[in-house]
């Protein structure tokens, strides 16, 4: 890596999960639109195939009009490969297939406990999780042996336990967690203000103080200027309360955010996250039913649409692949490349990462991994101060903390006892303890190909 | 009050509430038969004429051939005459009357919430609590100007928010609260004991660490002489897990315990309080439905009994009172007699008390009130280290400590905005919110005239 | 205050001490070389006349073809008048005069006790904080009436007390606290590197991790890029421990860093304000008497020397008024300017301030006042997490942070006694508790005008 | 070990140090003296000589007349011998010789450090404590090993560091630390009582709260039956703070307690110990010379006084064994046989004690040994909550704590730069740097032989 004038090139970038056909292609398109910054990224996936595949892909950039640097892409065969000389490491996998996806998520259905995501907490987060541990213990443990220095970027859900995993193994890993989550709450305060005043606000005009776990961030200060946004978004709450606020039934994705609302209303600050993901932190207050989760606006999303999802990826990719298709070249509005090049030494900036706590979140236990504003500036990324939570949220919060905790070590020592144990302390699993631990039993059956050490 | 030898005379005790039926009779008796002590017992009861007539029993005592001691009886019409000169304070009341307790309890079932107390926490604890704080703001008020020094039991439910309402408006006050609920896990550790070697052992033969908040207690360490006594229990706990133990059906008090066990196999340490009562700390787990209540062995209390026996207990003081029965002099098990000895200078021990969180309970806030061992001595009650809890049964009991905060604060502004906070937030209240806040509507309003000064 | 293009236009600023013949120049000098900013400066100062003087000078660079902005000086009769309106506050004052700094620093002298500064700790800062707390507490209160939104920049010393004041009367007060002692040991981190690989540095280049309190203030991480800089500096204090390092006789304000070095080599972190200043927190290790500050290559700077400056400056001021000279127009280099802009929305960046402990410095209580490394964007300045020190410079640390409360304590209740226990607990005071008893009492003496209400 | 009826036959106590000359004499007699108790004493020393004539002492007690139980005393060639089966550990023994403690205390008077006691805190302490610590790890060891589920009572200096050995050895251990230095003051108290009202007070009468660590040890709260008896300390203190209280003069050991008096003159809480062991944890306010030393009324106690002591304990111990001279059978005043009898059931009370810090003296870190009132009881030894320190106080000892976690850090990891950092923070060592290395290197020389594997 070296600077010359503006620009630094010679960048070494490795990607775990470097098959992937999502956030490989974001990354892609962002990098070739970044004229500053050049390099090599290195590919490395446990489905080899995939990682040379994306090499074609991202070397075909360069050919692009409208591409304002060139990177070169590399498949690695083996992880040591892709991490050694790296300056960066992003890490992007699915940790396991949907087939595993699809246990954790709707297995829980049989015994009416029905999940609206299921990869972040609840059952089926905390099987996910379950599996993804080991794997993150071995990324930590290459990382630390190859290229110890490099700061490291995780997309990879449960995103707090996967965080908190590389910091566990390997305590000096410089790493953080990124996730766009907290952006739409962000736009929401902007257009609560909109509709009041007819001034238009970008996301980037709203400052945000952000504080919470991934998926249960909140957002108690916002201001445009030196004006405190927060009464306007309490009026934008009364006035869609009941209705719900757009469109939420063109997509699995779209809510009507009335789970945001209506916990506004309750504990007044602003969930900062998708309802579909707040809603399974709590007690099944918005997620008895199907009916239910209607009722409130958002959707359960089947894993089966997931499965489909990907039969067209794979399709892109294919005509990608052969030629036969273009990538668009547009910006892919993840804040990725603008973190890199802070980090680099270009331009700081503050945003919302997930990182181990340091003080910057009052009242939550030092070492979990809470989500809040980080100053970004060369080889440095320091979490700025949060302040703390009203007590009854700060509660919920800390519960899922608990219950983090009680994961990884039951992860670490591969006790299927203390996994159990946070499973049933889950504010979704109020069932009955007989019934926990027969659909206990069964997800874990079906994920254990991922538990090699595991009594079951 | 003067030491003569190993006797104290001329103690004076007020007694507020001294109008009840019940602890006031068991405090007659225990006083009557212990021979180291004797003085005078101000009674002051909102019920003037209820106090007038234990009164008269009271004195009757002096009579009986088995008294060891002669106390002389006095009804007050103030408080500040009943405390005036007070070197112990017991308050002991109940706060409403049945009417109000029968919405307390009986209204959240029209809402499908069902509550086998009701008068602790969940929606029933919360508005006897916001009835209650403010006459225990009196009570500190009238303890600090008429007799600041005096030692204060208080006997009254919901015990932590009296206790904690004493303290709040008078910090000096020497208060803490008695309950016996433990001493019933206390006996079963012993019977656990007793069923596998066939030694017996009697309750004050169970060394045990208590900690918890009042009715949400727990026991992490029991020992006999040198022998610890989990391990007797976890097998106890096995062995009665399906059936519960013992006769559970004979009585609205009786319980076959699966609740204590079941808390038992998830967290590992005992409950110490009776199922009706942990029940209610949780969310509804085994409080679901009526269904699912006698399954977990134990029973719903309908207020209808207690108006029943209320008028059993009416008719006993009536035949007292004209001297057509006889009280029987036999001690209450109750450990208020040894309390006030200890405090008086006659004999260390140690039991568990609820006062004030100074360090003994870790992991929970300062200043809320917690249960714990604590050492009595000669003007001395000092809570002894009880340790901390595991980290996800802290969190049940934070959530509740937290809870009762938010009612306090309530109480104190009259603000049913903050109070509904704890309402919804409390573990059984899974209902939605709207119909959340109707059912607080109707029960504050079912409550109105203890309110004064509210907005309803 | 209007933003139009990349130019702010209309800003007000109040500055209190604006009679100061010395950090009021330095500003004026910043604000007519920044293009960007240009508005009012509202001049305060119970020397109105001098206020006015200023006045008069800071019209007069607008005539300066150097100047690149024109800003508006205005002399304020009282406090109000200067805030209302303001945007931005600078407090720089005198507290009293250099007669009563001369009591504060050099009475002591005659009980063995000497004083490098005698402005920020030790028997002179104490006093010093006495007398001027008070104004601080009427400074926070006409903020609070007039300008309760508006940013409040700090230079006066006692800082950390300053500011701590600020926040205790008007906890919602935006203010913080700027000192440049830092910025020496940033530059000798970068001449550490520049004397191994020959390559120059400037300030700006290297980061570091501040931690501490005002003039007690460390750095234990510095970095160039992503090298460490810590090993360098560890061989630049081996190398200059004996001899000190630099020219440290051609003036009072000159040192050899032989204190620095010497702490760095017990405690393994960087001392980051000048050895006068960091001597003066700790036992009397280095200023036992003037042979040893000789031998530690530092200076006792005598108040005489204060006011012979003074006396220049005066003439100066009169040259400048009579328009016999001009001010010279270059950057004065400190960072005020700097902040000023990215508070307004002119470039985020992170530099050191003097703000309350919210969590940023682990180990210390909260709300006490401590420097480390803050965020500046938008109407925001927020502390980034900046760790914590080893456990004995902790406590050193730990010790004056207690004192300053004290002090503060005894400021507000006017409290002779409180405050001399504040006294007698001083690093420095290891004299008889008698002669403490008297020094205290003439040194009262003589700022006692300062000190109304007090029973002396 | 058996009840039978209210005795306890066939107890086991093991100690270590069996050879003393002090304590184990003690012990003799207060054992001969209980008649509740019997059993066997081990007595174990490295000096196996010593430990076999203390068993021909301790054996010929039966035949005294006045003894009024039956104990019998062996000697162990080996700890583990002794250890084996007990249910009751004893630790007494003097770490090195006087000749090490010679250097320890009398060294650092080269370098104008005097020291009263110097075993421990201060240079000699500190030096003393370097080759106490893999002592009390070997025993921690043993007792692991051996009795596990014994009871440990420890009278060794340095105290903290002894019992926090034993602690961080084996974190399971049941120890306490065992000091009558706070009986004093309580004797003072009651003192202060009398002279005023005329009414005698036993220790025993005088109930204290006990804050602190051993040696400086404080007392915040005291009374005799509901009399508060700090105003009549308060005033004793005035009475006395210039003459001092008492012969101070007919012993090394006595003082006039005028810096006791100077403590609570500055901080309002009476210390707790001897002023010879309260001056050395503070800078050398009192121990600046023997002038400043005979100024406040007491003194330097010399070890080659401590060596003629011993010589005339040794004739002694030759005449007891020889049968020429009978030992005087009384109480010794110690409370160990009390405390004993307490944790075999036999009496419930309260007493100081040294043990790790559980959350019992509010403001200190965890684990830290600290000094405060606990509850006895069968079994049972449980610390109650004794509040916290004014915030001056608390650095002061809170600084001494650091300094012992860094001193045991440096003996477990036997690193004399680790050592050096907590000998330059101790409050004492107020020289130049310089000197301090070289008199820590002459200290450590003269105890290498107790220090294998350092690398001096």
């Amino acid at each position: 890596m070296r600077y010359e004038g503006d620009k630094i090139k010679g960048i070494n970038i490795a990607y775990i999960g470097g098959g992937s056909r999502g956030w490989a292609r974001n990354l892609m398109r962002d990098l070739a639109l970044e004229e500053q910054l050049s390099g090599t990224v290195k590919l490395y996936d446990i489905d080899y195939k995939a990682a040379c595949d994306n090499t074609t892909i991202g070397n075909s950039l360069v050919q692009y009009p409208e591409a304002k640097s060139k990177w070169k892409y590399e498949a690695s065969k083996t992880i040591g490969k892709a991490l050694t000389g790296a300056d960066l490491v992003i890490i992007s996998i699915l940790p396991g297939t949907f087939d595993e996806m699809e246990s954790d998520v709707h297995l829980p259905e049989e015994y009416g406990i029905f999940q609206s995501v299921g990869d972040t907490t609840g059952p089926g987060g905390i099987v996910r999780a379950l599996r993804t541990i080991p794997m993150f213990m071995e990324f930590a443990e290459a990382i630390k042996k190859y290229c110890p220095k490099a700061w490291v970027i995780n997309y990879t859900n449960p995103m707090s336990l996967c965080v908190r995993t590389l910091y566990k193994v390997f305590p000096g890993v410089k790493a953080f967690g990124c996730c766009h989550e907290v952006f739409k709450t962000q736009e929401q305060l902007g257009i609560a203000f909109t509709e009041k005043t007819g001034i238009k606000l970008t996301r980037q005009d709203v400052k945000v103080n952000v504080l919470g776990i991934n998926h249960f961030t909140w957002i108690d200060k916002a201001s445009y200027q030196d004006i405190d946004l927060m009464p306007y978004y309490a009026e934008f709450v009364n006035k869609y309360y009941e209705t719900g606020y757009g469109d939420w039934q063109s997509s699995f994705w779209h809510t009507g955010h009335r789970v945001k609302f209506d916990l506004f209303k309750r504990y007044g600050i602003a969930g900062a996250a998708g309802d579909r993901h707040l809603a399974e932190f709590l007690p099944p207050w918005y997620l008895k039913d199907p009916e239910t989760v209607e009722k409130w606006r958002f959707h359960l999303t089947p894993v089966s649409y997931r499965k489909e999802d990907l039969k067209k990826r794979l399709k892109t990719s294919a005509r990608l692949l052969s030629g036969k298709e273009k990538m668009e070249l547009k910006p892919s509005g993840e804040e990725g490349i603008k973190q890199i090049k802070a980090i680099l030494g270009l331009g700081n900036f503050i945003t919302n990462v997930n990182m181990p706590n340091m003080g910057q979140l009052r009242g939550l236990p030092l070492d979990a991994v809470v989500e809040t504003n980080a100053a970004f500036s060369r080889d440095s990324v320091v979490p700025v101060i949060a302040g703390e939570f009203p007590p009854d949220v700060n509660n919920l919060v800390l519960r899922n903390i608990i219950n983090q905790e009680t994961t990884l070590k039951a992860a670490m020592t591969k006790d299927v006892n203390i996994a159990f144990r946070a499973f049933v302390n889950d504010p979704q699993v109020i069932i009955e303890i007989d019934d926990a631990r027969e659909l206990f039993k069964r997800m874990l059956d079906n994920t254990k190909k991922y538990l090699p050490g595991w009594k079951l």
